[in-house]
């Protein structure tokens, strides 16, 4: 069963897939940080942050109590086993159905979204993964661990079947080789104009990766390889107009790491991040 | 009596208003801080910040050394009773004469900014207040406070006369009813440009009444209410330019909570912030 | 309603006084602090630090998870009102029948002991009111405010009857006259010799009041009056092993102030000590 | 290879086993941490700490300068394979000759002290095990992982053979059935003076397994799991004085978590533990 | 002149050396730090954190309030330059008049210690210098500093006369031949009986230089060069019971370092340290 | 000898100038900081943070792994006298030819840059120096100390020959009397366009002199005199674009204050620009 917890902005709490709506649910793992670790405390601290903000998103002139969310918690803790997570991961969403109800996933490190990313593969033969990043993550495997956060969009790709498409935006971190690649499969748009452009072309499904390292540090200074150069919000907020208008199915925000900020803050940023990814998900 | 104190910048302390002069007073309250209490720490720490500075502006090739200021100290405490500041407020002000002296008050939380306006509102005829914050802070009352620092500007409002105009920029979080009112009212200029042309056509007084969490937390994160997607130090510079050139006859500073950014940036933020508005204020 | 969180120690949660059982309850107050405010925070980081203990206790042999122990959650938020507080908190508790519930309050600054001691006064004639602190609390008022957190042991004693005894140990911060006060009525004990001496003689009902600066500050920092030469650890479960044979039938935990204590030790401590107090108590 | 290092105390570099000496050596491993991970960056942070400390111990009247020490370095990075890690030890000490030499093992977290342990129980048959440490770490598994930081001691009870032994001290947490095997098999010293009379006895090599979390967290903020009520730097340091006069051959010490404890002071405290015992160590 | 300051405690503030009485000034120095800098903050921070405690000392029965103590500022700051400290601080003082007026003086680092050191010695010919402390601080020069903090009490023994004496108590860092030093010249009291056998035995003046880091690191983090092992409060004010009967006519308390301790305890630790110490001093 | 270290992102580490080749050295210098000291721990801070970057740059397309770098260290701790600083500089510095070699100075605060900057003003004679600040470090001397960090351009300036240099930009912090000099001097470059172009006239080699408070205090809080209004990392990738067009044959990066910055990403920000300046560099 999911573990409880004291739920988003306090969103409806529930046990079980049932009803139609969003749910959110919490990976709490951390396992194959290289770095600096402590991304399983992200989920629990994004939502203890959400009692300071509003649920009403000026962005979007919506609220999240007018809309059918609901509060999942937490699966079951992890320390490094990554088999053992995806195995609790699918055990847990197999009453899941993606036609009646839609997931965001709260990392912990990106590792964890190769889980719902095959979920949403599987079931939108046409989607577009949208991986917003600092880095690369397209090693073929890191320190003996091929489902390391290093090469989490690495396994992502190999699950992609050919109507399937990769944009990725923000990376400026990795290996040449892997550089290479992005250009290769010109997967990577190099400037804000570039991006919008690629997503005005797209007319399927859209599944959002978010490493919250995508952001400047000095906007979200909480987490473990902080990298120079980052975007800012305001870019976001009209990225997710623009999503908002297309369908944006899915997504995950991952790589929170609460205690390298002891003032707090980028729990509450990342808070008002998810809350403004909540409403722009269509159902 | 006001609290002696290590005046800001070392500037000349006064025990009572007497010369004229432009005068600054600390009121270190928090006592309706609905989320991270502490800005009751602010008077004193943006003092002690004030050190690692210069008095000179090379924004606006001004000293503070050649300049009459005056600080006189604190309020007395209060932990929670806003009931009893007020009144203390404006029993340790009902020797100034707006007509030879102006005040720039230091907060404390937002709340604490409703008894300088009155002192400006009632001498003022024409008097424009400018907002400057990420907040609404429009609500009728608050956790059974009307006087909460989430319903100042409310409070305010109603003792505005007809002639008396609210300008409000970097608005971003509040009740739909309160985005509504601004609406309403016309009060919010939602981008830099519509607020330097409102401020453009004020020909008569103004008074700023600036809450901290304006400024986009990276650049000050030692604030109760951080939220993201806040304005810059250098629009800030280019609006001050702007009213340099009007008549600024008096403001507060409010929302300043040192415990919460251990590297005491955000005090000297808010320390060079002071200085650059107690140098475009008139007298 | 009480509010709801993740449950101190995944005990059962309980929406209400029903079954015979321990009940814990927070109150997130912190509105009469006159140093440094955040003991609001004190009930939700004491849950959450819980989860990195065991519920079984080495020291009184027993088991939080063997016991009928239920989290009713917080009192809801008030910022500095302590007249509503009180009133919200005899609300919520007109179903308590201590004949068949006992409480365990989490404060919150000390001012909110006087709302469970008030109940256990009104219930058992004979009750012993057990003060462990570092500050004698015995102030007529404190800035204004009869009720401030320095003046709680006062309130409390004013509640008080003829067959009722106070017991105040770790004082060691006050006005002479407080100390003058405790010396005319005996209720120091000032070594912990005296201190087992006073309880040894206790017959009847205990209630106990532990402000967590009696600890020394080097075992919690996270306090908002930390005052050197505190009791330890040790001495501390010493006594609880003396209260644990005789009748203890309630307590509350007050002034933890968790931003005060970036490592989190502090919190961790208090659950633990908390932990300690719920496996003494009888019901 | 080992990784390089800026060596503890400055003492002689190694890049290999080959002179008769005392080898120091880190395993940077937090990989089943299951409450707070960070431990990894114990081994560099203990180096570091060092150069604010003297070589010279007036305690033992002896100076590191002195004597033959050597610092190899780390072993590499391994982020959460327990297996992985134990391989890389096992490969990287196979020169290792106990009869010329011994090895001082800092971690990470206490899950690594399997491995220096059993290349001690396989060479010494009448090993004495000295477990100071918080925590019981006798579970069968934990998390679905047998070489977890909570069943350590499990696993190094499994390598013992019938002449070893096992004396535990400082033990205050962990489950009832743990706390009964302790008592079944009378591993627990449950006074100071007890474990003194225990070590007493021993005749045999002694290897010292130090869990840093034996310390009271006041002395020791910076550790993963926390537990108050341990024991105090003067017992430590008398401890040490009776182990100088058996024959320590032995050591590790872990669980030291550097990121949780901003003021860098659990560095020092440790810096200077693993001096003291590095002076006792018999070669 | 002196430097104005929020003063100690809201003590009477004075620019000069007027009425009989005693006097506190502080030295914002630490030019000399070889480990961790910051010292130059003490004295600020020092005076901030009296403001959250009591001016009444139980422990003596005495309060602040009814005393002549007088708060004098700082001595203007030195980044390094030890030579222009010492001249700055001796004509500050040269209208001291021992017999009238008496000194407290808050560092900064050791080093300054020697100033106020000197001006005893020169005028008590039977003066005792009490040091207590962590450290020998005896080497003749440290990286060329000879007025380095690790060569004060060489500096302070070069100026002392026959029949002036020195104790040391608390001391457990140094070289081994700085020890060799203290055992030859019986200056070191290795245990707390024999510190006191050894103060019971003075009949003359006593000048106290206490480094705080004396105590041990837990009490006060705050210090730059912690060394576990220290003394406790209970102790010291014991210790100070026993000065409070002889003729305590001086003192300084150094190497307070705010930014190492994020609690901000440190500084109230070592405030209630000097307003005890205080209390103690003759005039 | 330089001190050994573990090397910045794991270069070739090299005990004296040998090679052809670019080599990075540490001056752990903060002796003349007036306000926040600290950037004494800024080269191993810098180095250490190194391990979480990859060494291939996507903005220069370039690899630290395929260039010929070394480091070499640190120069020997010196906690104030600038005097015996310059001294060891010049003399551990004695075989460098500049030639064969090219040197990257790692502060420590900015006062040590006048060491690198005789060697390379004395070696070419149409040196340009770039000077990147927040401060115009100009003044004749500071507290006494002419070699004071607020003092170092100035005295850069006197060891200037006609044909050399001096261009400023990001200065917004200084006296009256400096900005004046600046404008009659022609030396600063009010806005980035006016940079480039100043940039783009030089011919001769550049020596760039980095202090690392010239960058928004939002991207690197941890330096010791913070600034707001700062420059951001995408306008100095692109000067660093520019530069590398050029013929760049030194710098320095200085003012990095690992204490001030407990999430430790100031060390990452900096090691990255350094990342950046050694792949700019021409040997």
């Amino acid at each position: 069963m999911f573990e409880p917890v004291k739920p988003f902005f306090a969103l409806n709490e529930a046990e079980e897939f049932q009803e139609k709506g969003i749910y959110l649910l919490g990976i709490p793992f951390d396992g194959t940080t290289s770095f600096r670790p402590g991304a399983r405390f992200g989920p629990d601290a994004l939502r203890e942050a959400s009692y300071g903000l509003e649920s009403y998103s000026p962005y979007l002139d919506k609220d999240l109590e007018e809309s059918p969310f609901f509060d999942l918690g937490n699966i079951p803790f992890q320390a490094s086993r990554h088999d053992l997570l995806r195995e609790s991961f699918f055990s847990l969403t197999k009453n899941l159905d993606l036609n009646k109800q839609k997931i965001l996933t709260l990392g912990g490190e990106h590792s964890i979204s190769y889980c719902p990313a095959k979920l949403y593969l599987d079931h939108y033969k046409n989607l577009t993964i949208l991986h917003l990043d600092a880095h690369t993550d397209l090693r073929e495997q890191y320190l003996d661990e091929p489902y390391s956060h290093a090469c989490v969009i690495r396994r992502i790709v190999e699950e992609m079947r050919e109507e399937q498409t990769l944009i990725q935006y923000g990376i400026r971190s990795g290996l040449k080789a892997e550089f290479n690649w992005m250009k290769e499969n010109n997967t990577l748009a190099t400037s804000f104009e570039e991006l919008k452009e690629k997503i005005n072309k797209v007319t399927g499904p859209i599944y959002l990766t978010l490493d919250l390292d995508f952001f400047d540090p000095s906007f979200l200074p909480g987490t473990g390889t902080p990298e120079a150069g980052g975007e800012n919000f305001h870019n976001f907020i009209s990225l997710l107009k623009l999503l908002a208008q297309k369908n944006l199915v899915g997504a995950d925000v991952v790589e929170l790491s609460p205690m390298l900020d002891v003032s707090g803050n980028s729990n509450v940023f990342a808070a008002k991040v998810v809350r403004e990814i909540l409403l722009c998900m269509k159902n």
